[in-house]
Parts: C-alpha cells; structure tokens; sequence
C-alpha cells in the first residue's frame, strides 16, 4: 500500500469559486487535499510573489472542509502552503478556473497558472484546470458541472497511472464549452487577445483607462482552436527549462559584436 | 537614412529609481525614448496586469524628460504606453534593476521581464538589464555607473547592428557586482532562492508571515554561476514558443489512458 498522496488544491478565485468545490470532489479520493488558496480573487497576477509586505494566513471552515486563506497570490499560495499548511506537496491542483486560460499570453499571465508554475519551480508537478465559461453559473448547470468533475478527475487519475509525462513541468487544461470526450494535446497559441485601452473621465473630469482584451484570429492547430473552435479539451504541456533553448549560432554574431565593442 | 527607432524604456522600480535614469543615458542617443513606469514600486510582479481595476496615467518632468506613470504593473506600462503614450515602440528596455534577476525562478515573476516579456507576445523585442547590487548607492557609484551604461549601450548597438537573434523573443542581461568587460551568453539555472516564510507577530499577537529567499547552491554552467561565481556579464536568450517544446512520445501514453477512461 502506498502512502496518501499530498495534494495541494489551491485557485486564483479565492474561496467561494464554485469551481474550487468542484476540483475538490474531483480530487477529494486521489489523496489527502489540504485547501489553500487567495483570500481574494487575484486574477492576471501570474508568478507575482508578495515580498514587500507580510501576508497573514487565515482559516475557514465550508461544508466540513477547512480552507486556508492567504492575503496574497496564487505563487505566496505554494510557499505558505509549504512552509506553514503542508510541508512539501506531492500535486498542485489549480482551479477550475471561470474563463478558459489559453496561449502563451493568458498562460504567463495568469494566476491559475501562475501557482502551477510556482509549484513547478520547487519540482512540484502541477496540473492547471480552466473552463471556458463566462460566468459560476455556466459552471454549476447540474451537466456540465458533472462533465468537468468526471474529466479533471479522468485526467489526474490518470496522471498518476502513468506517471508525469517526461521533460514536463505543468499541465493546462482547458475545457470546452460544450460537453465533451474528446481530448487533444495542443501547443498553445501567442496571442488570444488584441490589447485594448479604453479612455473614460471620473466625476471630477480626469482621465482613467481600463486594459482590456478582444479576442484575435484564432490560429489553426492550437490550444485556443482545439478549444474554442472544435469543442475538444486541450492538455498543454509546459516545460519551462525550453524557455532558453535557443540555436547557439543565432547568438553568435551578436555575442562576437559585443565583445569587439567591449575590447575595443 | 532610418526613420527614427521608437524606444520604450520602463521599470519595475519607478521613476526614482537610479537604473532607470542610466538606462535612458544609455539609449537617449539611439532613437527617440519615451519613458512610461509604474508609479510606485512593482518588484516581482511578473507579467500581472491589471484589469479589474482602471489606471491613471500621469506625467511628471524630471531632468527636462517627461516620465509617464502607470498606476499598474509593468505589463500594464506596455499597453498603455503602445494604446495611450507613443503607439507600438520598436524596442523595449526595461531596468537597469538594482538587484539581479537571474535564474527561471526569478525571471518569470521579476516585474523587470514582465514588462519585457508582455512587450514580447506583442512581437516587440526587448531586453532587460539588471546589476547585482544591494542598494542605489552601489548602483550610482561613479565608475560603476559609468561600466553600466556603457556596457548596456554596447549590448543595444550591438543588437541593432546585428538585429534580434534568430528565434529569440527578449533578451535578459545581468551585471555582476564587479566591473568586467566579460560577456557571456548563459542559460538559466532553474532556480535561485529556496522558499523561506518566517512567522513574526503583531502588537495584538497576531501571526504574520514574511515570504523571503535564501540563495541556493549555484548550479554551474548558469546564469547565476556566470554572474555571481564568475564575475561576468550574463545575457540569456529567452524563447517563449520553446516553453511549450516537448517529446510528442512523452505524452502519448497519457494521452491514451485519458481516452480509455473517457469513452470507456
């Protein structure tokens, strides 16, 4: 028999996020589920740490289970946890996130992620689950609700089957806005949004801008066509060590320039 | 004859930050400079953006240039500077950081690379230049100042003579302590700090927790091996595609269980 499995469930939503209930009865049998997440919704933080200010730590009780509240981040979430909740997790779970979480830009952006990632560092391995809805109750229709627990808990149980895919760090998940059982493996794409700033004026006449995004054109063969064009779920695998990889000889000339200029 | 290039220098530091005034001696030269920061201080902030709140843009005139301050992170000076200031810059610098950002760990939650990696999903190149010292004063040290934008204005010619690396999207240097002329190109180590979290309490007794970093052992052949062992200038290339580089053979087995346990 093996020793319970540490999972550490945690989001970017803070605790009444209907999809953190779901995670948690997705996982709740696969382990031991220590719950630890933003006391505040925190959204768009990516892998922000609090180091300027002290974060307090504090404890809730919902439906039986007790949730530990942090006044910081998703990542202060993986540091906390393991250093005051937990000790050192075996899985991260983050989410399920409302709204989906797809390419490279919402990716190094989000706060759903940005615990995975956090956890990924320490040699956590950690998988991100986000669905593509507007808003909790989409999430909590009564079928769709059962079509997100019955696959996070498909996709982990089967994580710990075949152990962690090789040279992996982090999994993103994202699911459809459709019932579903059709899975792909999908590289993301950069960009999902145009940036946007609108101007407005407050009571007083002074300016202020609100940064938004519009949803560019969708690329063929990525995580965001896989999702919100075919239906499909779609598994990212995120390895961050390939973040440096780079042909050695694109460097060299510039690398050579430098140097003559710093010699000369 | 070339139009003039359009150079967005910024920070994570804020307008009173010494980095930023011997950056923009280090780029005034090379095109035309719009300086647009976060108007208080946004260390490790990572690629965060702010969007469930406005920003307010203001200018201020320090040294007869207009500085621009965000209320927001650095990816938020990187919208609001291309949608507000100036329109999309051919060139973001970010920096000159006091303190090092080396290893991947540091990297993606630094506000310094956020700002630089933000530019970069937009297609925009741009490096990030950070020196490893503990305090303004270092940084401001006559003849290390002077070894500092003179350098810094060497790697940008040198890149503008050359043009981007082949497949890289930002760049991220980093100047040792000491004054060298030793340049060398440097992949990440994996991590810099291990996690600590001290619990202090307040004058009601209260817990509080401070997250903070204690150097691990440095990993040869990196960045931080480079810089801090070594005395070197590091630059690192950084490829975001590559973060989602993996062997498809890797996955595949996961792939099939999933499919199994999802039609079965």
């Amino acid at each position: 028999m093996r020793m319970a499995l540490k999972i550490l469930l945690t989001n970017d939503d803070g605790p009444f996020s209907p999809g953190l209930a779901i995670l948690r009865e997705a996982v709740k049998d696969l382990g031991q589920v220590f719950t630890v997440v933003p006391e505040t919704p925190k959204s768009a933080t990516g892998l922000g740490l609090t180091l300027h200010k002290p974060v307090r730590v504090n404890k809730l009780k919902v439906d039986q289970e007790h949730i530990y509240l942090v006044s910081g981040t998703p990542s202060d979430v993986i540091y906390i946890a393991m250093n005051v909740v937990t000790g050192k997790p075996d899985l991260v779970v983050s989410g399920v996130n409302i709204g989906d979480n797809l390419s490279v830009q919402v990716i190094l952006s989000s706060g759903t992620l940005g615990a995975v990632l956090q956890a990924s560092i320490e040699g956590i391995p950690g998988v991100a689950f986000s669905a593509s809805v507007d808003s909790p109750e989409e999430l909590e229709e009564p079928e769709y609700r059962k079509f997100i627990t019955r696959t996070s808990r498909i996709i982990l149980e089967s994580l710990l089957k075949t152990g962690f895919p090789e040279g992996v760090d982090a999994l993103n998940v994202n699911f459809p806005p459709v019932i579903t059982s059709e899975v792909v493996v999908a590289r993301p794409a950069r960009r999902r949004f145009s940036t946007a700033v609108v101007k407005r004026r407050d009571p007083q006449g002074r300016p202020y801008y609100w940064l938004y995004g519009q949803p560019v054109e969708v690329e063929k063969d990525t995580d965001v066509y896989a999702v919100l064009e075919d239906g499909k779920i779609a598994i990212t695998p995120i390895s961050l060590g390939m973040l440096f990889e780079h042909k050695v000889e694109t460097i060299d000339t510039f690398l050579k320039e430098i140097k003559n200029r710093l010699e000369g």
